[in-house]
C-alpha cells in the first residue's frame, strides 16, 4: 500500500477537528529565516563538543528508562531561574507546548474554560481546544498592551478556570506590568499562567512574574529553552510554580515523557549558559535598532521586549510578505491583520531583511 | 519559598483527578531490575560512539526547530517495518504513550468511548481518562487470551469509538490471532488500535497486525523503540496506519513535538538494528527457558510472546514480591491479583531471580 485509500474526512475524527488545518509556520528552504523566533546564533564548537560528550556519557544506559522526574535537570533550571525558586517548584517537558498541554489536562477539560487576551500565542487556544476546554477570547488594548482594569473586567465577567497572560507577548512583543498580573491574580477563580517564553529578551526594567510566585500558589510561570538558550531543536519547556502545582501535573504527565537524551542535552546547555545568554544582549541591541529603523521608515511598530518585532500596517500584508520572501527572506504573516512579524537575526540577516522590505514597499 | 504553602487538594484540579496517585513503577536502586520490561543489553561501545557522533553532527543546528514532520526518521521506521509500509503511513512521537495520547485526542474526547480487554497495559485507561474519553473495561479470557467471538460481542455491545487490542499483551505476554483482530475490524464502528510494543519478541509463527493494514484504513498498529531496540531512554514510539490517520494526528500533535536530538538518536539506532535486534533472539530463548523453569517449579505461567513472563498464583503476592526484592531483585506487582510479572534479563539476572524466588517461596 503506497497511497491513502481514503481521505481524512472518511475517518471518525472528532467533529470539532473537521475542516481544520495542521498548525505550523511553513518550513521553507530560503537563505534567511526570520519566521519562528529562533535564536540565530548556533551553539559554539566548544558546546557542540560538550553535547557530543554528554551523549557519549549516557548512551551506554539508553536501554533503561530515564529519570521519570528529571530531578537533576529541574535543579539546574531552578538555579538558573534564581528568585529563590527550588527544584520542587520546577517542572520540565518537551517544549512549553507540552507544559501548556499538561496544565490544561490538569486544570481544564470538558466543562471548563480558559481565557486569553488576543492577539497572542496561537497555540494557547489550539491546545485548549484539543484538551476539550472551551476557549474564551478576550482582547488586548489597541497598543497590544493590557491594562489591569481591562484584564480584571474580562476575568470577572467570564470567571475562567485558567487565564493565560503572555509577557512578552507573541506576536506583538509587548510585556505586562506586574500590576496587571497581580490584579488578575487577585480576582481569578482558577489558575493564572504567565507565558514568559521570551523573558530573557525583555528590556531593562521590565519585570518577570517569577517575583510573584511567593504567596501565589495558583500562579504558573512558563519558560522555554528554545529562544534565549538557542535550543529550539532540543524541545525543552519548563515552569515554575508552587510544588502543589507540580504534584497536579504528575497526575497527567505521560510517564517517562522527557528522554534521557533531552535531559542530558538540556543540562549541558545550562552548564554553558554564559555563552548562550551572551548572544541575548546582542539580540536585544539588534532588536532596538530594528524598531528604531522601522519607525524611521515611517512604519508603525509595536514596542518589543522579545526577539521579534511586529510592524505595519499594510492593507495587503500578504503582498509585502511575498515580496520579502521573493528576495530570500522568510518572515511571518501572523497576528492582527495589516501587521507582519520579523524575528531578530544576525546583523547580516537584518541587513538582508531591511533591503528586502524596502524593495517590497 | 522552599516548601509548598498548600496541598494538591487546595488547587482547582479536575474533579476526576482528585485522590489519584501518579502512575509509575517504583524507581528503586537495586542490583537487579526486572520490573519495567527494559532490554538488559546496553548499546555497544560502537553504537555509543555512533550516537555521540550523530549528536556532534546536528548540535551546531540546535538553535533551529527540528523537522516538524520527522520525514527521514519515518522513512527509516517504514523500511524497518517492511510489509510494504511507507513513510506516509508512519508517525512517531515521544514514546508510544504520546502516540496513544494523540490517537485519543483525534478520535476520542468528551462524549466518546474507548474499550480495552483487561488485564492489559494500564496506561490505556489512564491516557483515555486524561483525554476526557470514557473507558470501557471488557475482559480477556480466563487464560488471558481473547477469542474472536468474545471480542466481537464486547465491541457490538458497547460500540466504542476506539478499541485497544494489545498483542503481545502487557502484563500477560499473550498474543492475539489475526482472526480475532480481523473479526474486531469487521464490527468496530471506529478506530482499532493494535498495541504491538513487544512484537519483536513474539514466538515463531505468531503474526503481526502489520499484514492487515492494506484495506483496513481504521487499523492503527503501534510500536516502540523502548523494548527490542533497547532505547527506553530515548523515548520513541511510532505507528503504522493509513496515511489519512497520520493526517488526523497532524491536527492534534504539538508542533515540533519530536526533538532534533531524538530524531538523530533514533535514526542512528535504526542504522545499527542488526546489533540491537541480535539480542532479541537471546531474550526470546531466555524467556522460553524461564517459562519452562517456572512451570517445572509447579507454578502457573501465562504463555508469553513478550520479554516478560506473568506467573502465579500467590494468595499473598505482595509477600512474594517483597521477598524477592529483599534479595536484591525488583520485579513488578502488577496485573491480576495473585500474579507477578518479571522482565527477562541477562542470564546472570535470571539466575539471581530464580534464586530469590525459590528462597521467597
Amino acid at each position: 500500500m503506497t497511497d491513502s485509500t481514503i481521505s481524512l474526512n472518511d475517518l471518525p475524527i472528532r467533529d470539532d477537528l473537521r475542516g481544520q488545518e495542521p498548525y505550523g509556520a511553513p518550513q521553507l528552504d530560503v537563505p534567511v529565516r526570520l519566521n519562528t523566533n529562533e535564536n540565530p546564533y548556533p551553539p559554539s564548537p566548544r558546546l557542540v563538543a560538550a553535547l557530543s560528550e554528554a551523549i557519549a556519557d549516557i548512551a551506554g544506559g539508553l536501554n533503561r528508562y530515564p529519570d521519570r522526574d528529571a530531578v537533576e535537570l529541574r535543579k539546574d533550571l531552578a538555579d538558573y531561574l534564581g528568585n529563590g525558586v527550588t527544584a520542587r517548584q520546577v517542572w520540565a517537558a518537551n517544549g512549553s507546548n507540552e507544559i501548556i498541554q499538561q496544565i490544561l489536562q490538569a486544570f481544564g477539560g470538558p466543562g471548563r474554560t480558559a481565557l486569553g487576551f488576543e492577539p497572542s500565542y496561537s497555540m494557547h487556544p489550539i491546545i485548549t481546544g484539543v484538551s476539550g476546554t472551551r476557549w474564551i477570547n478576550a482582547h488586548r488594548d489597541e497598543d497590544f498592551g493590557l491594562e489591569a482594569e481591562r484584564a480584571v473586567a474580562a476575568v470577572e465577567e467570564h470567571r475562567p478556570d485558567i487565564v493565560f497572560l503572555t509577557s512578552p507577548n507573541n506576536p506583538t512583543g509587548t510585556a505586562l506590568s506586574l500590576d496587571a498580573i497581580e490584579a488578575v491574580l487577585r480576582v481569578a477563580p482558577g489558575m493564572v499562567v504567565v507565558d514568559e517564553a521570551y523573558a530573557e529578551f525583555r528590556r531593562e526594567g521590565t519585570p518577570s512574574a517569577l517575583s510573584l510566585l511567593s504567596g501565589n500558589p495558583r500562579l504558573i510561570v512558563t519558560r522555554t529553552m528554545s529562544k534565549a538558550f538557542a535550543m529550539a531543536g532540543t524541545r525543552v519547556g519548563y515552569l515554575a510554580a508552587d510544588p502543589a502545582v507540580v504534584d497536579a501535573l504528575l497526575l497527567v504527565r505521560l510517564p517517562y515523557h522527557l528522554s534521557a537524551v533531552t535531559q542530558a542535552v538540556a543540562r549541558t546547555a545550562i552548564a554553558h549558559q554564559e555563552e548562550l545568554l551572551g548572544a541575548v544582549q546582542t539580540l536585544r541591541d539588534e532588536r532596538d535598532a530594528l524598531v528604531a529603523w522601522l519607525r524611521g521608515e515611517g512604519l508603525t511598530v509595536a514596542d518589543s521586549d522579545a526577539n521579534f518585532v511586529l510592524f505595519g500596517r499594510f492593507p495587503d500584508r500578504h503582498r509585502v510578505w511575498q515580496g520579502i520572501l521573493d528576495r530570500g527572506v522568510l518572515i511571518r504573516e501572523v497576528g492582527p491583520p495589516e501587521w507582519l512579524r520579523v524575528s531578530v537575526g544576525t546583523p547580516d540577516e537584518m541587513a538582508a531583511f531591511r533591503t528586502a522590505l524596502k524593495e517590497s514597499l
